[in-house]
This record gives C-alpha cells, sequence and structure tokens, in this order.
C-alpha cells in the first residue's frame, strides 16, 4: 500500500483529495490529510475507508517529520511560504514532494541537495502556475519538433465568472483570493515586445489592456503581468522577441478598475485614519479634494475625467461607494483593505453560481519561409462552488503528478516545474478526460 | 576658550564654517573640523587661526569619543543615518549636539536619556525643516497669545534657481540633492482639509497642485509633501481643521513633471535591463507600446494625451528625451537613476547662477468674530556658488543656535526641535541682520 501524505485541507483541496479517494483502491492509496483543522480535513474526506484525517500544524518540527518518513509522497497545499518547512524535511527524509505554489528563493536553494538524494520537489502544477506551463510546453516542442522557429509567445489566464453568472455590471466576481485580486498589478509590468524591453508603471497598467476574443465565449480584455521574462530560460524561449504573460477579465473591467487605481483606492502602504467609523462614502471621499458646494460623485467624476451619467460611473455605484450608510467598521485598515471590504459584499459568488477559468497561448513562429499564428485556447467552468474551476483545474494536475511520481513514470530530481514532456504528455492527456482541453486555431499570417 | 566640534565638511557646511570663523574671536572659540576628507576640512577653514581641520571617520568609536570629550558642543552636518552614532556618544558624555536633519526614531530614543544626563539634542534647525518650524511657531504663538483661534494652516517651502537664472524651459535647476527632486512624491500625500483626512496617491499628486502667488516674484506652485500631519502636535494645532504642508516650483513644471510620472520614467522599485547601452531614446520608448510605424515623440504624445507642438513636449524634447546619440552609460541603473542622470546634464546650475529659497506660510484663524488670513513670506537669494541660499538658510540658523546653547541661553534637555520661543526668538532675530526675513500681508476675510 502506497500513503499519500497530503498537508492543508483548505478551499482549493476538494478536487484533489476526491481524485485521490476515487483512484485509491485501484492503486492501493492510502490518503492521510492533514489540517490545522482536523474537523475540516475529516469532512473532506467523508468518511472514506481509505482516508484518514489528523490534526496537523507544521511549527511542530516532530510532528512534521514523524509523518514525513510515515508517507509515500507527500503533497503540500499549505500556504505557500509554508512549504520550506516541508521541502527541508522531504530532502532529508528522501520523500518526494509535489505542490501547486511558485518555486520560493528558499525552495530553489534545495535544488543541489534534493538531487544528491535522488528527491524530487515538483512545483507549480496547478492551473496557473501549472496547465500553463504544461500545455504551453507542449505547443512549443511540438513546433521545434518539426523544425519551425518561435518568434513570439503571448500568454494568459483568468479566473472569472462563468458566463449566465456574470450578471453584475463588472462581469466579475471573486473566484481567486480578493486580496491579489485588488493589489494585482503593484509593482508594475516588464515584459519583451519585438526584441526591446517595456515597461509600464502600475498606474498605466489597467489602460495598456489588449482585447481577446475565445470563440465560443466572446470578448475579454487582459492587463500585462508582474514579470512576463520570468520563464524564458525554463520554457528555452531566451531568443524570443516577444513574450508577454497577462490576466484575462471581461470587457469593461480594466477601465473601471483603472478609476480606483487613479484614485489611490488601492493603495496598501499606510494604515487609514479612523477605518473603523469611516463610510463608504467617507473612504471614496478621503482621496478627493474639498470642495463646499459639489457631492462626492461629481467630485470623483471631475477628477477622473469620466461623465457623471457614464455606464463606468455606475460601475462605481454599484459598488456601493458613494453609500453613506455603511461603514468599513474595521480598525487600522489600509484603502486596498478597505476597498477590499466593500467588493466582498458585491462581488462574492450567489448560491448557484459557477466560475470558470480561461486561458489563451498565442505563438508567432515561421514554417517554411511563412509567418503563421496558434492559438491554443481553454475554457473551463466549475461544478458547483465546491468543486469549482479552480478546485478542479489545481487539484486535477497535482493529483494525476503525484501518480505519477508514485508510479515511478517521472524520471527527475531535484527542484522542478512541469515543462519536461515526461510530465505534461501524461498530465494533459488525463486531464483531456475531465474536460480540460485545449482548442487550437493555427493560420497563416504572412 | 569654547571648543565647537564640526563633523562633516560637505557642500551645505560653508557658511555655517564662515559664521563660526567670524565669530570666534569675540566669543572665544575654538572650531574643530573633522570630516573624511581632511583636505575638505582644510579648504574651507581657509588657515583661520581659530579652525582646525582633521581626518575623522564617525565609525571609528574611539576617535569619536576622544573628540566628543574634547569638545564644548557638537554639530553634526553628516549625513542623517550617521548622526546617531553621534547622539549616543554626546548623551553618554554630556555634550549638547545640533543638527539640521529631521529626528530618526533612533534619536528619539535618546530623549529619556539625554534628559536624564542634563544633555540637549537639538535638530532640525536648517531651513526645512527649521526655519519653517521657528517662524511658523513665531506666528502661531503670537496669534494665540492676542486670544484669537487657528483654524487653518498651511506652509510650502521651495529650493530653486534665482530669477533671471532660471531661463530654461522648466524654470528649475538643481540646487539641493537631485535624488530626492527624481523621487519626490513617491509614497503618496497626506493632509487634513476642513475636518477630514485627504490621501493623493504618488501618481496624483503633481496633477493636484496649488498656485501661490508671491509679491516682487510672482507666481509659484506647490504640491503635496508626504505627511502634513507629523507637526500637529509639535506646534500645538491638533485641534486645527487644515494642515497642509507642500513644495514649491516655478509654474508649470508639476504638469510636465507629471508626465514623467505617469511615463513611469521616476520608478526606483527595478533595475533596467542594459541600462549602459540605452539611448536617451530608448530609454523613453521603454515605456511605450511597440509600434512600427509611429516615432517614439508621436506615441509619447498620444499615450500622455499631449498635443505635439504643445509647449508640454518642448519640456520634454530640450531634456533630450528623444535624443539617440547620448547613452545612459551606466550599468544596473533603475528608471530614477537613468532620468537623475539625464536631468543632471540640463538642470546644473551654470557659471553666475544663483539659488533661492522660498517659504510660505498662510493662516486661517478666527479674531473676535471675523475670520482673517495671514501670508507670511521669506524669499532668500545666494550669494554664489558656495555661499548659496541653500548654505546660508541651512547654516546660519544652526551656527546661532549653537551660539546659543554654548552662551546657557537654551534651557531645554532632551530631543528637541526649535518650536520653543527661547529658540526661536533670538535666532529669527538675528536671521534678519543677515535678510532672512519674513513679510507678513494680513486681511480679513469674512
Amino acid at each position: 500500500m502506497k500513503k499519500i501524505l497530503l498537508l492543508g485541507a483548505g478551499l482549493s483541496s476538494s478536487t484533489l483529495i476526491r481524485y485521490f479517494l476515487d483512484n485509491a483502491s485501484k492503486n492501493n492509496w492510502k490518503i492521510r490529510v492533514g489540517d490545522i483543522s482536523e474537523d475540516s480535513a475529516r469532512q473532506k474526506l467523508g468518511g472514506h475507508p481509505r482516508g484518514e484525517a489528523f490534526s496537523f500544524d507544521v511549527n511542530n518540527p516532530d510532528d512534521l517529520e514523524r509523518e514525513i518518513v510515515a508517507a509515500d509522497i507527500v503533497v503540500s497545499l499549505l500556504p505557500a511560504r509554508l512549504h520550506f518547512l516541508v521541502a527541508q524535511s522531504c530532502v532529508k527524509n528522501r520523500r518526494n514532494m509535489v505542490t501547486a505554489s511558485y518555486v520560493s528563493k528558499e525552495i530553489q536553494k534545495l535544488d543541489k541537495d534534493a538531487k544528491a538524494n535522488g528527491v524530487l520537489l515538483m512545483n507549480e502544477v496547478g492551473v496557473d502556475p501549472g496547465i500553463d506551463h504544461m500545455s504551453a510546453m507542449q505547443v512549443i516542442d511540438r513546433i521545434r519538433d518539426d523544425g519551425d522557429s518561435i518568434i513570439s509567445f503571448e500568454s494568459a489566464t483568468g479566473g472569472l465568472v462563468a458566463p449566465n453568472y456574470d450578471t453584475n455590471p463588472w462581469r466579475y466576481k471573486f473566484t481567486w483570493a480578493p486580496r491579489n485580486v485588488v493589489l494585482a498589478g503593484q509593482g508594475g509590468a516588464r515584459f519583451y515586445h519585438n526584441g526591446k524591453f517595456k515597461y509600464i508603471p502600475y498606474h498605466k497598467i489597467f489602460e495598456r489592456k489588449e482585447n481577446i476574443e475565445i470563440p465560443g465565449y466572446g470578448q475579454f480584455e487582459v492587463y500585462a503581468n508582474r514579470d512576463s521574462l520570468k520563464y524564458r530560460e525554463a520554457y528555452g524561449l531566451s531568443d524570443l522577441l516577444t513574450m508577454f504573460r497577462g490576466t484575462i477579465r471581461r470587457p469593461g473591467f480594466c477601465e473601471a478598475w483603472n478609476l480606483l487605481v487613479q484614485l489611490g483606492a488601492t493603495d496598501d502602504s499606510y494604515i487609514m485614519d479612523d477605518s473603523k467609523h469611516m463610510t463608504y462614502r467617507d473612504f471614496t471621499n478621503s482621496f478627493l479634494a474639498f470642495n463646499i458646494v459639489d457631492p462626492v460623485e461629481s467630485k470623483l467624476a471631475a477628477y477622473l475625467g469620466i461623465k457623471e451619467d457614464s455606464s463606468l460611473m455606475k460601475q462605481l455605484e454599484w459598488l456601493g461607494l458613494f453609500d453613506d450608510d455603511k461603514v468599513i467598521d474595521h480598525h487600522g485598515y489600509t484603502p486596498a483593505q478597505c476597498l477590499q471590504h466593500i467588493l466582498e459584499q458585491k462581488w462574492q459568488l450567489d448560491p448557484g453560481d459557477k466560475d470558470m477559468i480561461v486561458m489563451e497561448h498565442q505563438f508567432d513562429y515561421m514554417h517554411i519561409g511563412s509567418h503563421r499564428k496558434l492559438f491554443s485556447t481553454m475554457v473551463f467552468i466549475g461544478e458547483d462552488q465546491v468543486h469549482t474551476a479552480m478546485s478542479i483545474t489545481v487539484g486535477l494536475p497535482v493529483a494525476i503528478t503525484t501518480k505519477l511520481i508514485l508510479e515511478g513514470k517521472i524520471g527527475l530530481t531535484g527542484v522542478q516545474i512541469p515543462v519536461d514532456k515526461q510530465v505534461y504528455e501524461p498530465v494533459l492527456e488525463e486531464l483531456r478526460e475531465y474536460g480540460i482541453v485545449f482548442q487550437e486555431r493555427d493560420f497563416k499570417l504572412s
């Protein structure tokens, strides 16, 4: 019997646990799930005979060591900053480990020791990062295997509310961590375009959006991620002329969000005075100059250069930003925290709402002297609010990768991300069975 | 004989040293000047019999202690972060100390020990901070002594090039630390207006300038400083409805500078790729989207919403931002460092140019039921490029305060700033002899 140790049973673990339990008998697995809340772990296991819940605190080194030694493989869904403790113990005790999180500097430093001990630390096998790496690399390797050369790669992903449920003026609801959504773009963006480095400061990111269309799903827009150049070497694309990574929203989101950025409402660098008793209207007014005559609405419209009867204004009004009967009711909040509080009242999923993951890669490449363009797109809609698109697209690739490692099918050691054919081929193949499928369009540009 | 120890003989020390030497015989002073460059210290003393230069490294604790013990008073013009080492030793060895720098958190923590040892650590006695505190407090105390109440206080200072020398399209040249000018405003601004806290994010600061006029000197504009609320308690103005502090520039500066902010050219948070070989035009282009048809000038004008033949565009052109024949020529520079390099080629003082300090306080107050407004303004023009307005307005109040402490006329201990009548009255009185004079206008508003 193979013992899988899963650490962390938070929101995104539901589908991962279901996969492990559904495949447990066939593969003779036992699934041990540790969480700071034993109850939460037990609930997700639903009394399955091959599941076992336990109370787990990663900061207790004896518990951690004992559990890792007793496991055949370790999956960590803990908060990203805690992975290092797990990884360290995995390297020491020669256990392979799988995570859906970005490779941190600390984890990267374990590469040499992990290789020396024959241990695989496989990271970034969720959706973004994860499925994006795998699906992009599959196309990149195929183009190269055909003897063609890639000149441009642009890629974008978004966590959105599914069609028919995007019923508010923003066509957006929170389906991923709200705080990350509020702070998105801070630090600016860097990318590479036609052989030149390009930089966008934070306050211009949402203005410089690009439009895309995904067949069957209509129009979307894309704003630039912080660092598009991060995977140039991992993807073997160091000689590329254009490399861009972005985040997908529905049309109209970026222009309206930019108003909140311009206002200063997303600032997370200072504590506001008396946020406890501040009304939503006070909050908005705090970014506008004093003026005894004009109402807050008129001041805001004039300041941001929009019309008072515009749809942009209606998006802001719909959020409650001009309401004087609701207070932030939390002490010591930054503007970003106040804004998140306001948004959480409005951008929550309603009962029955489903979420959606949208991903698109665009490749320009040269094929026998002609310039071609290839679109590869994936749209996936969640089952419900437990098995969300997010939970499924994170959980399944983590689970499948774990299975492949347990079966000895991955001949890698050290700190890895899933850019190798022996990982992405079988993972993407099995994901297809679950409806996670990339559609391609390929045509001649010149 | 009283021994004055001056640590640091940098650019701003010339006038301070001149005052000490000019007044040395009369007061029976000896002036010992230590600098990392003994040559620099010796030069500034000009062979005066009461001056003595020595090579000094603040990081050598034995040297520091020996010099402080041998002195009657210590003046530190070292870089601000080094004051703490000096202050610590002054407290221990019971020597009073004077600086022109902001009270740091570390210095503030010495307050209790300084008081216990009967030591005075007098800070912020330069121009801004310094003369601004003193001149404002003189008015504030006078209004209060008359039984009137202050309802609003706004104050601004600027280091500028003097009239007749402000011959470039920006009407600005570097007279203070260039790096501080390039980074000004980052972190945003907070102030208090009509009983409400107001916040301005960085990318809106230069757009929200205010205009002022100073009789005899014409129009200026003012942008908000980071924290206008800092001195509310020190000034005894905690019940004020409006408190605002700002920086003064000539008209047209803020609108043009805002273009550089919008572009992202003042960002200091990341290193640019290959700044060594980047031309000024490449630098500008790196913030603009790729476009094979339009020249950089057209792209910039369209992006920033200005006309290609506007005076704003001419301000940018004059800086050389579109030049393709000059390179940054420094490796590993941030955008802000690249921009500073470009500005330093153009905003340097020409031989014969003089600098100017401009300061204005505005008080609203209630006098026997009527609302009155009082303007208090000071303009001071430098002698030359050694005794600049900056060197004079920093050096003289430091020197005069030092003299007053030596004469036993300041009955204070602990960490202080010059808001007490026994400091500001004699300092401001003597500054008048040197032409540092505040003009007042006071009239009834309603």
